[in-house]
């Protein structure tokens, strides 16, 4: 008998059909002798209504009624989901995040979860109920209800799990695990039996959409053992934990993030610290800078060029428009014409191999590189976005062909 | 300046427009002075939406999750008034049933406030801020959601009235006030200034449809002062108060209840306590008897009639057949083609001509009276369907026209 913590996004409970299906699975775990704690989020578009429903009437609403409103989403899908299990006789109970005793700080709409209370969960497991958690929600010291963020049910079904001391924390999503490259863009991308945190993470933050990094952040924090999963199907999927490296695993995956955008401050003047107090001025905007160049300076000038995402793109802009006399650049250029194509994997640190392969693999697909960026597990370049999945098919192609 | 708990229904908030209507009248109170409570139902259909979601998963769902699943139309409604709160620019605060300190016994779907814990109302109040109460939703000693039953919220704000000692409890609907007769079905009914908690109990109880018993019951016991007015203008509503009786006023009002069968038990042994066998056979399933009429007996045998309403027919009739033994009736008749009109009204304990001009009116009207029950405040009529609303018509033109 295992404890196993379950999550399922919002897709998978989009309706009474697929909320039934859901039902099934989690009841099927049950019947193999085990405890069962899961965490679901809002059905299918719930939350967009919801924001819309705000919007609608004022669009500037606090961050505290905001998660006031869209808590209701998962509240939802728990009750759905516990009325579901007691029509196929198991005996089970929907909580809140707060009767779960999900405890986080209280950033409103980006809460990050302190403590699990863990009283009620045992309480209710004890009495052999399946647990049904509201993901992606919380209560603060206040006792006023937090949501967590983008990938917050994710995060709520690892805390679940790490707190819990369960044996595996399985999130159910709409692909059947971590694949090597988006099997849309590359046909031959295959399936991961398994996965280590660490490459998880720059997957993650690459744009794989699987799992959020801050969930893989805190499983990997706790060694709690994850399994990607499909809803939908019965395959095996991919297991992240910590996986001891062989010398045959050099790269795990080929990622593409579009969520990109580049600027270029061109003829700034060639000082030290100029790059620092454009960086400083950005991030204490909690605007997060990913790759960055900056030319040799020549004639007592220089060109730095970074990228953003797209959401602070225009946000960026306006920054570099009021602190134009402290940075004092001849021209400003910005395009989102332009993605993020990544190899990760933790065998790569020590193979300066890997580097080559990819620019080799873009040479011969004539794309042009013009940014680039490393750290001990990941190789990234910057290419224009109409040539992102051929460069991802030709790096694909290079290490798995 | 005063301390004003005020209460929405849902159709006062059933979308953008009448939340920000809402909003700004509750913001003019604020800025008269007065410190202010508000308790809000569901917008709309959205409960009955809710229903439907369950329904399709799982008819035959527990109680606990089915209170789960509706309390978070209450929590949209709380959050989206206080945004539009927020927007005029006022301090507002939204509060679940349990944050508002709500405390309710174990009964699922139709809870009874024990106790509210004011501390959190308290401290809001204390900041001046507006605070926005979900109606209808209270929490139990396990910190499970709660839910109060039909007119839930009225109870909630009622509550909210009495555990602050607020000076007033103004509850908004869609007419502006207590006439003295439904105003679609008599044209010169007119509106009540004020009216006492014993005449609004039995006109709530008889189907006129503005407040709910329960409420009303709650606001006599703590003396709370009920004010029934329109949310869509500024008319002086109806004040339900402690009223001192003057000798002038006879009735307060003329009701219709079409929720209502007649079942009879015809030829019944004439035996001592048969009746007692069979209305406590009914009480025992929670079901309410109403009017009830016993022939004089004679040749042994006689007839029993009684009325229940309408949702209990199947049951009663079900419970007659399991125990006709018992009952041995020759025949059991019902009808659900009746309807109870009542005339309500204190003054009238102490004037016998009261019930003469009720009859006189429906002898001159030609309606027949099947079956007729008096208490101190009321007397009520059993007619066929098709003429109660002639019969109202008929009473209120004799004491009103």
């Amino acid at each position: 008998m295992a404890l196993i913590v379950q999550k399922y996004g919002g897709t998978s409970v989009k309706d009474a059909e697929r909320v039934m299906n859901v039902a099934n699975r989690i009841v099927n775990a049950y019947k193999d002798g085990n405890d069962v704690v899961v965490a679901v989020s809002a059905q299918g578009d719930t939350t967009d209504e919801l924001i819309e429903k705000a919007k609608e009437i004022n669009p500037a609403a606090s961050k505290r009624e905001m998660d006031m409103l869209l808590s209701t989403g998962e509240q939802i899908s728990i009750a759905l989901l516990a009325m579901a299990i007691e029509k196929l006789g198991c005996p089970v109970i929907s909580l809140t995040g707060w009767q779960a005793g999900m405890q986080t700080d209280r950033r409103h709409s980006n809460a990050r979860i302190k403590r699990i209370n863990t009283e009620r969960l045992h309480d209710e497991l004890d009495q052999h109920k399946i647990v049904i958690v509201a993901g992606f929600q919380g209560i603060n010291s206040k006792d006023d209800i937090t949501t967590l963020g983008r990938g917050g049910s994710d995060t709520s079904a690892v805390a679940l799990a790490a707190a819990l001391g369960a044996d595996v924390c399985e999130i159910y999503t709409d692909v059947d695990g971590v694949y090597t490259a988006d099997p849309r863009i590359v046909k031959n991308a295959f399936k991961l039996d398994d996965i280590s945190y660490d490459e998880m993470l720059e997957l993650a933050s690459l744009g794989a959409n699987v799992l959020h990094n801050r969930s893989v952040e805190m499983a990997k924090k706790y060694n709690v053992k994850l399994a990607v999963k499909s809803s939908l199907n019965n395959n095996e999927g991919t297991y992240v934990k910590e996986v001891e490296q062989v010398e045959k695993m050099l790269v795990r995956g080929v990622t593409r993030d579009n969520d990109v955008a580049r600027i270029a401050l061109c003829g700034v003047e060639d000082t030290p610290g100029k790059a620092f107090q454009v960086f400083s001025m950005l991030s204490k905007k909690n605007i997060s800078v990913d790759l960055i160049i900056q030319s040799i300076g020549s004639e007592g000038i220089k060109d730095i060029s970074f990228t953003v995402t797209e959401g602070d793109l225009d946000e960026t802009l306006a920054l570099i428009e009021e602190n134009k006399d402290m940075i004092k650049a001849k021209d400003v250029k910005w395009t989102k014409d332009v993605s993020k194509v990544s190899v990760v994997g933790a065998g790569m640190v020590n193979n300066a191999g890997v580097a080559t392969a990819v620019f080799e693999a873009l040479y011969n697909a004539h794309i042009n590189i013009s940014m680039i960026a490393t750290s001990e597990i990941k190789i990234s370049v910057l290419v224009d976005r109409k040539d992102a999945e051929r460069a991802v098919e030709a790096i694909h192609d290079k290490f798995f062909g």
